[in-house]
């Protein structure tokens, strides 16, 4: 069914008031009045909608049902991905979205080879991979759109990540502790983050900083994965193993 | 370590004697003699070799230690992906070898937007496939280059698939058997088959006959995954619970 982000503000008196943009999408998908589609506000409520119209005469959804969105997971995965080459980071992001990320966090890294120079490149990068987020979360059933930071520095990434319950830092020379072992000996864990790296691998310096904020080096077996495989593997690790694939 | 993958013939008398190609590429890569670099049988094999020359004065690998390749899971994993628009077969095949699997098949499916015309067409992309899966093999340490064919016929696929110990079939409209419980229930199977459908899904017919022929159908979850998504995800899930991940 089709599927529409509407704010909450926008509905009220058990309909759904539609946007320009919103209209004309419903025009390009050829819905007709009477025909059924739903509308999310973004945190996680569902609103099935029939297409009518509004006195003014404008396409508008009456609401026919109102339920949680079954898209969002029970634990709060946070992707922290290292600045990549080329389309890599966008790839990362719609995946991780239909994976089932709450958030998704790009950070630049000692070895990566591609840069973001300046805060107005920053915010334009953003805009573009919030843009992706939302697509993909129309597409995949989520409830909410995750939000998608850019975080200038890697010690405030690592800050961050360590703050998850589970923060799991995907590390291609450690050899003890599988992310599977890791996420079962924490399977309550209400938040997990996991932190990859850019093509060359991190820094030596750079592990030994997430591990003593409390970060844990976890390994994704033993084939090297590609920078953009590992957060996708390492989602769909945490999903599967809380119960939520 | 740079990795090749060399045919067996071409190893003897504890040299490992390299194509012209190959010296090429060991230029491209800077190695100098004395540096050491992996080469791989192709049958699971892998043999440390040091840079040298031969009597002739060509450059080739003095064999320096054998041992069996660490990249090869425990269990056989074949993808079976349909035909999908653009480049998302070759992304399934890139993604799917670094996560393990052991072949990819490409069929075609009634909702498949894309086609594939004549025998010809068919060895071009199985050539372009095949060359991927090299690639990707290569980059992620695997001890073989995983096959990559194409199969004309959705029976086929499915005669095919069902021949595994655990056949999957993922199906979106599916809500009772999770892949989570379905590997769980048989987690010592020693191959395991993944089956994903086209952009528009399944038709209903296909679902049926895959279930006839004994394939379990199995969800991914309350998401709608995008087509090139769902076989890497499944991927992920078989390494993750048979202890490959």
């Amino acid at each position: 069914m089709a599927r529409f982000f509407i704010s909450a503000s926008n509905m009220f008196g058990g309909i759904a008031y539609l946007t320009s943009a919103e209209r004309d999408h419903i025009k390009v998908l050829r819905l007709r009045q009477g025909e059924t589609f739903t509308v999310c506000d973004g945190s996680g409520n569902d609103y099935t909608c029939r297409l009518d119209k509004t006195e003014e005469g404008d396409l508008c959804g009456r609401i026919i049902k109102t339920e949680p969105s079954v898209g969002e997971p029970t634990v709060n995965v946070a992707v922290f991905a290292a600045l990549a080459k080329g389309d890599k980071n966008e790839t990362v992001i719609q995946k991780c979205v239909e994976l089932g990320a709450r958030e998704i966090n790009i950070f630049p890294s000692a070895r990566c080879v591609s840069r973001i120079n300046g805060q107005a490149a920053a915010a334009k990068k953003t805009e573009r991979w919030q843009k992706i987020s939302l697509e993909a979360a129309k597409q995949s059933g989520r409830g909410i759109i995750p939000q998608v930071r850019y975080i200038e520095d890697f010690n405030i990434a690592v800050a961050m990540a360590a703050n998850a319950e589970l923060p799991l830092f995907l590390y291609e020379n450690e050899d003890k502790l599988s992310i599977h072992d890791a996420i079962m000996d924490k399977k309550d864990a209400k938040s997990i983050s996991v932190f990859t790296g850019p093509e060359g691998g991190f820094d030596e310096s750079e592990v030994k900083l997430a591990v003593e904020k409390g970060m844990l080096s976890v390994t994704l077996g033993p084939r090297i994965l590609r920078c953009e495989t590992a957060p996708m593997c390492a989602v769909t690790a945490a999903m599967l193993l809380t119960g939520n694939l």
